[in-house]
């Protein structure tokens, strides 16, 4: 299944897409994609609803983040080879793990607001993997009976933020509109293999990060487990799984987003995300 | 006002301690203290009410943490400069940032497990600032007026896991039960000044953290102003503000919790917690 949330900010409505690609409208047999709403049992009971029986959706307009109330927006850092490379760091011998603020969280194509102050705005295509059960303690074997599904997240960072202003990494990454999410939770049966997809993302129509997920140094299963070492993972939260090289903080000369760029992200299977830079008011 | 959440966990209510130390049952006029039912707003309806026509609680059993469904669970790190020393690291020249994973929040007086694997689990004895209005680029002067209260929370944090696990603190300040907030969530107006309240913390009846907010490096409102310029805080956020000198990784010899271990913490004003340390399953 393919779920999606749409309508205005702050007043989106579940829904799903159907095999012809209509929006059907949820609404009325859920609250919200957010927390337990995606649990895998919520997830089942949606399935179990016959979409021709939904209304379908005529104009959606908008698309919303693919989840509501984010309990943690959580990040795997430098889990790219070349990537990590790139940025001069040695590969991570275990995951690097750090948190975006909820508040980021945004719709697939929305704008990305450059900050005030910010000179070093870059962009991060990445699988975004969402849990569907309470994990704790969880075996590589059994980590992605834990998931409920995945989709598209932009790592929207700001490089100095990040990195030059004392100590851990949340400052940059945490920006309103840094956290575009969807358009589509995609649900874990249509992804057999997570680590069998392609992802790409054109600056300004050209492709600049060029990757597939098999290059990650950690897998989904080794995250998710590793994780779950340290904390107890919730339904509804999402972990961005790390981008591969081709970020502007790895070009040479740097390039940072700037008002007018355009983005286009694609994560097989997952669909494509297109958002436009504009400035701060 | 004195705020709380009682009851079993996972199924608290949301209360009001009256003047007489007597617990009211708020669970008529809101659903739960959690995001936009502890913004300012939301709590100026709640003093609205009478106390006296709350049904009183003649046995509330357990206290939960003071808020739930928490958006973000911020700290800051090494923000006393005898604790900074004691770490060894240098005093910071800008706030240090960090996430504590929301699903270790807990009640006041849960018992606090030390993890399977972990040799070195510390106490933290901290400050608590709860978001009660949107904060994004506030100046020093406004940041108050953002605040909807103060609570007290235990930082219980992971050392080896924090520090020699790679990368960012999360690993290490996350595991179920390492969140210990409340009793009570104490709106801002009983707080004339958050940079005067003494905070204590007693492991097995020894005072081993004694302290005073005067002493943190970045005052609340500078760090919520500061916090402010990069992503935006919302109603129901916690902010952790750091914890003074005395945690167990500064004693020579290094002294961690184990198993029966007794720990009791104290904010001027805000109420005591007192925890047991048992092990993990």
């Amino acid at each position: 299944m393919k779920l999606l949330r749409y309508g205005a900010k702050g007043s989106e409505k579940p829904g799903l897409l159907d095999e012809d690609g209509t929006v059907r409208d949820l609404s009325g047999h859920v609250t919200d994609l957010a927390g337990d709403g995606v649990s895998i049992e919520a997830l089942e009971r949606i399935r179990a609803i016959d979409p021709a029986t939904l209304p379908a959706v005529a104009e959606p307009g908008r698309i919303g983040a693919c989840l509501a109330s984010v309990p943690n927006f959580f990040c795997i850092g430098l889990n790219y080879a070349k990537h990590a490379a790139e940025t001069g760091a040695e590969p991570p011998k275990e995951p690097i793990l750090f948190n975006k603020t909820t508040s980021c969280l945004c719709g697939p194509d929305d704008d990305v607001i450059v900050p005030h102050g910010s000179e070093k705005t870059d962009w991060e295509v990445e699988l975004g993997v969402v849990i569907g059960r309470p994990a704790f303690h969880v075996s590589e074997e059994e980590a992605l009976d834990h998931v409920a599904g995945y989709c598209v997240v932009n790592d929207v960072s700001e490089r100095a933020w990040q990195i030059e202003r004392g100590g851990q990494w949340t400052k940059g990454k945490s920006a309103p509109t840094f956290g575009p999410v969807g358009p589509w939770l995609v649900t874990a049966d249509e992804v057999p293999d997570p680590q069998a997809l392609a992802l790409s993302l054109k600056l300004n129509g050209e492709t600049v990060q060029d990757s597939d997920t098999s290059d990650m140094i950690f897998t989904v299963r080794q995250i998710v487990s590793y994780m779950s070492r340290f904390m107890e993972l919730r339904p509804g939260d999402v972990i961005a799984t790390g981008t591969p090289s081709g970020v502007g903080m790895g070009m040479r000369p740097q390039r940072f987003l700037r008002p007018g760029d355009t983005m286009e992200l694609t994560v097989q299977g997952l669909g494509t995300q297109r958002q436009r830079a504009v400035a701060a008011d």
